[in-house]
């Protein structure tokens, strides 16, 4: 893609303060990438930011919880394909619905719906990123990671 | 997610219509996830469709296409994350942009960018969709799939 750099390429600070803003935001979808061997999977799920965790809810046995438990890994992408965030996360921790605390109180609050009405199999899975890019169109490509192995660049 | 039923859930003959309406809009562009063992890579990226095939225009050497080339498969996703169509592919044809004629043509006149511009590794994937699935929200997740074994559900 030929699109030369020009004067609207964001400094990091300012792509970390507008990645923070998109992922804080209330009822925020997020598309979640996890794999199965050779196979991917691809879901848009409600997220919530806690503690500069991505909190997602899922039924224990979805395939995005059963990729997650086995590979302890997922690749998430939060807004439109011309203003992206994407997190390259690790599974830190699983959290029953019945026994979240402040995570399932912190969810109910950004998402739109409160796993904790579902019960069952519900969980909370904690999800701690590792590397978060930010880029809007290919003249952002350049500079795009603003979090390398787990800390803000700036 | 409780939501109940409604009279907005669309028959299957819409579900397709809106699904072939977005797929063959101008620069449309779609979330694609490959899979490299446990790990997920997802990127967005300009689409055509073209003979009821998705075709996407990469860099040989990205990991995208280095994933479809191993695995020969991917999930495919167009839309909003409130109205998506969710495509499960198999990579039924790799062409150089020096070499693809009638489908580099195509590509150009949906796609917001002409890869055959760019030239050197940048090839054309054309993936034929075993499994599409439209739904915008909970209330549409049953009935959601359009597409089945390669072949149209209606």
């Amino acid at each position: 893609m030929a699109h030369m750099p020009d004067l609207t390429i964001r400094p990091t600070a300012q792509r970390k303060a507008d990645a923070l803003a998109r992922l804080s935001t209330r009822h925020q979808d997020a598309w979640v990438a996890t794999a199965d061997g050779g196979a991917a999977h691809l879901v848009p799920l409600s997220i919530a930011w806690v503690d500069e965790r991505l909190v997602i809810a899922l039924d224990g046995t979805s395939v995005t919880a059963r990729n997650l438990a086995a590979t302890v890994r997922a690749r998430v992408a939060v807004g439109p394909t011309r203003d992206v965030v994407v997190a390259d996360v690790v599974l830190e921790a699983t959290l029953p619905v019945a026994d979240a605390g402040e995570v399932g109180e912190a969810y109910a609050a950004q998402a739109d719906w409160d796993p904790r009405a579902s019960g069952g199999t519900y969980q909370y899975l904690v999800l701690a990123p590792r590397r978060i890019q930010a880029w809007r169109e290919a003249d952002e490509i350049a500079g795009r990671t603003i979090m390398r192995d787990g800390a803000w660049v700036v």
